[in-house]
């Protein structure tokens, strides 16, 4: 082998000089790509798909899941990047864009792009450092949240945030802090009243639906209660799912503030209004992680309390083995997390520790839930019982944090106005106001699930019952769901039916009965 | 409104029998789709999309990003969704597949798949012990380890782990468990032996290439030495990438061992051997969080040198500000915890903390520091010291543990055999066994960077110059990256090359001189 000359070319010109930004402009990168709407829907994390031989993917060394900022005409992104290794799904002058990607781009079909690596962000410093043991202040916060809402953190940075926070990781103080950032990244409703009440469910009881019965009775009593609930993420029905079949609940800012000055409340979809954008997003990484964290858990209540406007709030905490707080303790940690924040951002809070161990009313999914509550407004001698206690027991505690009376005197005035149908009038009336109240239907397919065996039910899985539920096709099939024919205690005999799946078509039947088939424990009988 | 009669129909047969997996077989799941190719290089996370409106996604109620089982006709994964929801990349019939998800399923064109929600995985049950603060066992690790290689664990749930375990989360048990997990995951070689020496460095110091001098001095001196090296995963080069310039580097565990047998060394590439597999994809998302976790860096170095067989290893600590280890502290930490999990698995170790305030030789890039290495083999009279010595270095700590003298008798023996040609002729011997020598190459464009100023050299960014090195191909374009031509302290004139940079198109040229013009603290002069 041949000695190797030294690669410094010994008549190089020394003092040639540095073009600035080559044929590139003062943001740099390669050649532009045209842009290509995949139609692929990848949730918030937008993706980008490039060619590995295009000159860009070649010039900068881009690897698959790399982040690098894609810089469109209108604006530019961080995006995660996926690379096109086979077949001709693109041209190599071409860039692929997922519909998150797409829109955040405002693009239109052949728009330009370009691309360089991403700049780590300030943000994910804070994320490393909560990591590392430091405790965060509030606009340490506010940075990782506004990250998050604008797209800036990946779903595996959005992981690295929520762990580096869970696991009894943050203090009050910075439990605070996250609740404020999560206000201020979002929109804040505001109202004329000095007094708006308001409550929440911790939720993972099927059929806990006590919203559109606390809502009329309060407002029928002259309180201010300007409700938006949510669609269901994990359930078979969020209360805006159930409302959706009595009303429309899509209403705009201006269209909820007509009906709440005329009829004192509103059961309306709070997702249009940009209230603490934030959680969606966390609430999606948390559920892939299956995480529970109390801290987050706070904040994500209470920032969409103070965001839509409230000064008294009533949490409801059912409390059993198969729902979302499992035991006495958990619960009490929980409230009292929720109180240290609710003290600091100046909102007075009533919390109910509820019994959590079965699910409540007969219906669950949207319509099927929409019917006991129709039942219970109107008084109807088949109502379910459990959901009107717990109902008038959520609406006394709100009544009297609304100051109108305490103790008994405030459940002895919710328990008339929902009696002498106060409650079900001013329903109709707010239903009325956000666009007609309408029927919530009845589902054209239903298979009864008989016990295999005579016995006394023992207890019945909240969890095991909501994905049959959900199987069925609820919420996405607003008359999909179950209704529940037996509660715990009571005795049954072999073939009498335990619950009847409700579905929109035979297949999504089918569909579920498999999944009960598999689960005999769903309901538990005991000789 | 009338009044709704209860959903229950009264006539419902109450005893109708629950068929089992209506039209699915045991594993229930819905209607099949067929497979298509995307061609997307999702990296080692499989992907599937599905149309928003095939019978699948509406069935199982299926959104973006949930985690979902695939089932083929081989075998079965585990996928993160994306859901087509626009456009016509696929037929209502068709699931598209990411080249790993393609490749795990083993398919042909057009296969059935069945889908369903995926089962939560145990090993997340343990993450999620470890988040809430419980120590984890072995057999915790190994599960972990384990799907995480199967590719049973998103990058969000890798994402959560690493996270768990960083900040100083993990005890030494747990490190030492997490190692003998990674190497449990993987393949692991055996060597007739007792002795079998190796070494490591932790990296961040451009052009650092002592492997290729150390092992041919250790090896002509009968110490065994059978170096399996990486290919760069965020440097310019690796050893692997700068050995594939001179030799073939990916043998086959026998045509290795043949190898070996002959010579007492060899330098190959490790990819191919599937030694601790879990390394890479946990490396590729710490990089994403651009973590750093002391534990994970232990299990990282020490599980691929257990794997490799070896009994004795000599690990080199670059410390600098813009090195990987950035203090003396830091670099006592990180040797101690070394010392510790390599004493529980039984591996001698010797550690060197160095210098790493500034690069090692000229060349940075893979056939850039090939010339480099061949210049101290060769003894050159422009051989770089700083090289030479610091191979000498690590060389004199391996002949060390190899038990062939101590102190300055060890630095004598090493010398010595660098300085006579033994190593040169070891090194020739090994790349004719590993499938012949070859000449590393020059790269055809070339353009120098001229200092601004006269001054002294008073530091090099290490990461911006790694970065510069990377812009200009390396290590993808085998003979790009940069020539440095000065060192710390130096003096130069205004005018004078500072470095070189080399690159296999003009475009690669223009796109690194472009980042050096806006860094213009790469080489910072001083007065």
């Amino acid at each position: 082998m041949n000695p190797i000359p030294a690669p410094l070319p010994a008549a190089a010109s020394p003092t040639a000089p540095i073009p600035l930004s080559p044929g590139g402009g003062a943001d740099g990168g390669s050649a532009p790509l045209r842009a290509v709407r995949l139609g692929i829907d990848t949730h918030h994390e937008p993706v980008v798909v490039l060619r590995a031989d295009s000159a860009v993917c070649r010039a900068e060394g881009f690897e698959a899941h790399a982040r690098i900022e894609v810089i469109g005409p209108q604006r530019s992104i961080i995006a995660t990047l996926n690379i096109l290794t086979a077949g001709d799904l693109l041209q190599p002058d071409q860039a692929g864009l997922s519909e998150s990607a797409w829109r955040r781009l405002d693009l239109q079909p052949g728009d330009a792009l370009r691309f360089r690596y991403a700049q780590p962000s300030d943000s994910m410093s804070h994320v490393r450092a909560k990591i590392y043991g430091q405790h965060l202040g509030e606009g340490q916060f506010d940075a990782i949240i506004g990250d998050i809402v604008a797209g800036r953190l990946s779903n595996v940075e959005i992981s690295a945030f929520l762990v580096a926070c869970a696991g009894g990781r943050m203090s009050a103080a910075e439990v605070t802090g996250l609740t404020r950032a999560m206000v201020q990244a979002g929109s804040r409703l505001s109202w004329a009243h000095p007094l708006v009440v308001d409550k929440h469910c911790i939720g993972g009881l099927p059929g806990n639906r006590t919203t559109p019965i606390v809502v009329p009775i309060a407002a029928s009593l002259g309180l201010v209660m300007p409700k938006t609930s949510s669609r269901a993420i994990t359930s078979p029905a969020g209360t805006a799912d159930t409302m959706e079949t009595l009303t429309r609940v899509d209403l705009s800012l201006e269209a909820m503030r007509r009906v709440v000055e005329a009829e004192g409340g509103c059961m309306t979809w709070g997702g249009a209004m940009n209230m603490s954008p934030a959680d969606d997003l966390l609430i999606r990484v948390e559920r892939t992680l299956d995480l529970d964290s109390e801290g987050q858990l706070v904040a994500s209540v209470l920032s969409k309390k103070i965001a839509a406007g409230s000064t008294h709030v009533v949490i409801d905490i059912p409390t059993g083995p198969t729902a979302k707080v499992r035991s006495q303790d958990d619960a009490l940690s929980l409230l009292r997390a929720l109180q240290a924040t609710a003290h600091a951002v100046g909102l007075k809070l009533h919390g109910i520790i509820s019994d959590g161990t079965q699910p409540v009313g007969r219906g669950v999914g949207p319509a099927l839930e929409a019917h006991d509550v129709l039942a219970v407004l109107q008084n109807r001698a088949d109502a379910p019982d459990d959901l009107r206690q717990r109902a008038l027991q959520v609406a006394a505690a709100v009544v009297e944090l609304g100051g109108l009376g305490r103790g008994q005197a405030a459940h002895d005035l919710a328990a008339a106005a929902l009696a002498d149908g106060r409650a079900w009038r001013k329903f109709q009336a707010i239903c009325r106001a956000q666009g007609g109240l309408r029927e919530p239907g009845v589902a054209p397919f239903t298979h009864p699930v008989a016990a295999g065996q005579s016995g006394r039910v023992a207890r019945i899985d909240n969890r095991l019952l909501a994905r049959a539920a959900k199987l069925a096709g609820a919420p996405h099939a607003k008359t999909a769901g179950l209704w529940l024919a037996v509660h715990v205690g009571d005795r049954v005999e072999r073939g009498q039916p335990l619950f009847v799946l409700h579905a929109e078509s035979r297949g999504e039947i089918d569909y579920a009965l498999d999944f009960v088939a598999r689960h005999p424990a769903i309901v538990y009988l005991e000789e």
